[in-house]
């Protein structure tokens, strides 16, 4: 069964492993085995913080490399773009060449969020500033990570979940698993 | 001569070229080969904006793959984090082995930051709500990120610009660049 890395800021939900168990349910249904980071038994609590975080982004990293293609949540998180953390997943997978699929749950372009920043007022100790190119190209993301997927074989999933589901709706997931089949499995 | 990607949003600055070629001055001043991504001769202009966007992505990550380390500018776009694009990249050149070091020119750490993101009040169509957990390892930035430097062998400098100058300040560039040194010629 291939293995799939499901990349996403939903680990920093309140129910985070009630949501990761529902992705992997999904993924299972698809033909996949789901990998999801936080189901990972790392026996943290009595180390020191950086420690601990050294831990879980090792075992990550091992992770990603043990599967054969990634889903990553791109929804837009505490800012214009998706979680850095995810991105940073999305690249390590395209390096080492295998397939990237990605979705998010808020619909528009890059260029449409970056402007609704701007008109918000730009927060002290940021650097954006007006002025300052807004990459247009019609993608829902900056081009590194929309282009890695398409160029990866995979698929960006645009959905449209209801006001305050933007995290945990699960219909533009589920679409980019028809596409994981289509890909690796058909 | 090593030569050094040059990663970060300043290519996004009205001034990009003239921010590359600084960097790229202090680069070899640093006995370093400087790649800003800008500086590549791609001829887009009479192409579909689709297509520009892959060649760039592709020209990019193929610089990446001739480069021996990375330094990513981290300093906060848009958002609570660092613009998605360079983190894409620490993550494609953390999964091909290269060292990869990091700045930032705003201090403090991701907690300080994504609270007070909530303080202004999390924008329409935002993932994120109070009540998801936020990243306290003391680090400046999301974990994946800030280890993945640490374990490439290289370092993250956390710099202090002065207000205005959070992306075009080059002092934390600076410290990166004597980093860079101590790892990869001394």
């Amino acid at each position: 069964m291939k293995r799939v890395y499901l990349a996403g800021p939903e680990v920093f939900l309140p129910n985070a492993i009630e949501v990761g168990r529902a992705k992997v349910a999904m993924a299972k249904e698809a033909g996949f085995e789901g990998l999801f980071p936080l189901e990972q038994q790392l026996d943290l609590d009595a180390l020191p913080k950086t420690e601990q975080a050294r831990r879980i982004s090792l075992a990550n990293e091992a992770l990603m490399r043990s599967a054969d293609l990634l889903i990553a949540n791109l929804t837009p998180f505490r800012g214009v773009s998706m979680d850095a953390g995810t991105a940073f997943e999305v690249g390590y997978m395209r390096a080492i060449g295998r397939p990237v699929l990605g979705y998010t749950n808020v619909p528009g372009d890059y260029r449409s969020r970056a402007e609704a920043f701007r008109r918000r007022g730009i927060p002290p100790g940021d650097s954006d500033a007006s002025g300052f190119e807004i990459e247009d190209f019609g993608m829902a993301e900056n081009l590194m990570i929309a282009v890695a997927i398409l160029e990866s074989g995979g698929s960006l999933v645009e959905g449209d979940a209801p006001a305050g589901l933007e995290m945990a709706d699960l219909t533009a997931y589920r679409h980019c698993l028809e596409e994981a089949r289509r890909i690796c499995l058909d």
